[in-house]
């Protein structure tokens, strides 16, 4: 199994095994902070803090690896603080693998306030409205100093993953900004500074670009690959258009990164599809508005049937909210808009979807991936209801 | 020392250590969820949680009874509420003693919206704006479904404790308010339910009207007193007033709880004149305002000096604040509103506060109370700066 091990100053990637009826594999990443089992998720810390959670927190919910967004942290504190402050591992309290994003995804979704062209990009502050100019060197120039493991390549992230235009535009940057990317990430002092560059692949829904967009990535021999464009309120089949149209032209050995998904079906469907890494908001921020996803399914907890009832949040649950609180005292909580609330159901998402993952990874090591989407997914579909 | 001591049904308390230049004194507290070493600071969780505290945390930051509020509880989620989902000690997920308060403080400050008279108060409720009529009887019954260790008796609290005419008619109040409170009590089964009544000693700066409410108080032969009608807004020297005009007439073997306060210095001026017991919101609002307290003075983390400061918010401090966030990070965290700055140092405050307490016992055990007064407050006067 040679071709399934990748090994480069500090990191690693090692297939151990793999499904025999989908792309499915399970896998080690090494990174210079430790090593991560995937499929993995990642719980997204936007400003250097996963909301809510302390990081020891972090790590008995499940987490392995967490991610950061360069846009929201050059903003502030700045990339020069936080290395001042002992770089991003300092900050974050965090001794784990982390991973920056590039600031790509944030220029599409702050869309009404960025202008790209094809040296960078210039997008408004949301913290003082002032005009903040991102370029590939620059992105490259802030990751080094927050300190990473892993580094994201500066990517143009199209609106409209349908737009055939626009996509191809938006695959042109892509490209030549990722030679940009790579460039300076070698004049850095390449992975040997203890920090990796991912290349990010577009294309949207076209099959043609994506392959391309994947083709002209691997000429760069990078440490990992992110398929990226996806997320941006498409259809499903949109996106498992583009795993499906760029997964095969990845190299097997390389781990492979869907940016900013997802949810529960999600992760099957990606994951049979070849797919090892995730990131999202998703359980923080359905935590914050009060849902919580549990084996029964999901459960607005805000619901008044909730009042009176004694029971655990989710019975198979060993998480604290689940050991030490009712459904009951959790819909106090949150109609009350105590922290605790938040904070525990946080505790939860983030338990679930790592539990999820975890299960998911023994089921390719025995090799019963699909029977395992079924038991988990068929409650997925449904929301609890008080009875 | 046969006087020291008083055990009645689940409900002890015994002095073990007496100061040779005041009436300090350390002892300790048993209630049927476990012993409170004394004098000690009672964390304050109005609705059923101490705000973005985890329980586990809270022990660790070294609360060993925590305070839960009549008035709030009542509104929502509702006593019968809380009975249904297992009493209160499930519902915080504190298996240590609590102290509920009746709402009488709850009624001065919301005074613009309560009416007083002989028989109770109408106030209006601050979740809905409806009509609340709270009666001794009421909050007994309340505070018995509740299920805490210790219940407090129905108080009238007036709004200035200089204006004779007013504080004498609260007392009166206060005094017959407190015989149908502990009626009630006896009612519901005495202190052989596990629940103890503590009286309050209104009063105002007036040493006769304390003194006089004082020994009302003492004719029901309760578990503890409480002096209250502090706390609210007074000048310094009347709060220490009110303590002198009533410790002296409390009995020695029971606790003595000043209601609502305070502030390091507060704490050494009550153990002082023989206060056991406090509680206080300034930790905790303190904490979400971004405000710390520690050994070299007190600290706004919102400052933008500490910007760069990679140092711990408190060297002497071992909460998870210090041990792994910098003043950097923790002024980042504020600065960006994130919740994880006001977890952070609301653990590092309450740390603070129960550590101190600690360390007055110490000392009274060692008979250095004063010597560690000098250490403790000459800091605590100013505030720390950036340099």
């Amino acid at each position: 199994m040679h071709e399934l091990r990748f090994q480069r100053a500090g990191f690693g990637f090692a297939v151990e095994a793999r499904s025999s009826t989908c792309a499915a594999r399970s896998a080690t990443l090494d990174t210079p902070h430790g090593k991560v089992a995937t499929p993995a998720f990642m719980p997204v810390g936007t400003k250097g803090t996963v909301k809510g959670v302390l990081p020891r927190d972090l790590r008995e919910a499940g987490a392995t690896i967490v991610l950061a967004n360069t846009y929201h942290l050059h903003l502030r504190p700045g990339e020069d603080t936080i290395a001042e402050l002992g770089g991003l591992h300092r900050v974050m309290a965090w001794d784990g693998p982390i991973l920056t994003d590039s600031g790509g995804y944030q220029v599409f979704s702050l869309g009404h306030i960025a202008e790209v062209d094809d040296a960078g990009v210039d997008v408004r502050s949301v913290v003082d409205g002032s005009l903040v100019r991102l370029t590939p060197e620059g992105v490259i120039d802030i990751q080094r100093k927050l300190g990473a493991d892993i580094a994201m390549a500066f990517d143009h992230c199209p609106a409209d993953p349908t737009d055939r235009a626009g996509v191809a535009r938006a695959c042109q940057r892509t490209q030549s900004w990722l030679a940009t990317c790579v460039e300076r990430h070698r004049e850095h002092g390449g992975e040997e500074t203890g920090q990796a560059l991912f290349g990010i692949v577009q294309g949207g829904v076209f099959a043609d670009l994506r392959r391309a967009s994947a083709e002209s990535a691997l000429a760069h021999d990078l440490a990992g690959y992110a398929i990226g464009g996806v997320s941006v309120g498409e259809e499903r089949a949109h996106m498992i258009a583009a795993i499906d149209a760029a997964v095969p032209h990845l190299p097997i050995d390389r781990p492979r990164y869907l940016m900013g998904v997802g949810l529960p079906q999600d992760f099957f469907d990606a994951v049979e599809r070849g797919i090892d890494l995730f990131d999202c908001v998703t359980p923080t921020r359905h935590a914050r508005n009060h849902n919580a996803f549990t084996s029964q399914g999901r459960v607005n907890l805000r619901n008044t049937g909730w009042r009176h009832d004694a029971r655990p949040l989710d019975p198979e649950c060993t998480c604290i909210a689940c050991r030490e609180f009712s459904r009951g005292t959790l819909r106090h909580l949150c109609t009350s808009d105590e922290m605790l609330g938040a904070m525990l159901l946080t505790l939860h998402n983030l338990r679930f979807f790592h539990g999820l993952l975890a299960r998911m990874r023994r089921a390719i090591e025995e090799d019963r991936l699909a029977a395992l989407r079924n038991d988990v997914l068929a409650p997925m579909t449904r929301k609890l209801r008080p009875e």
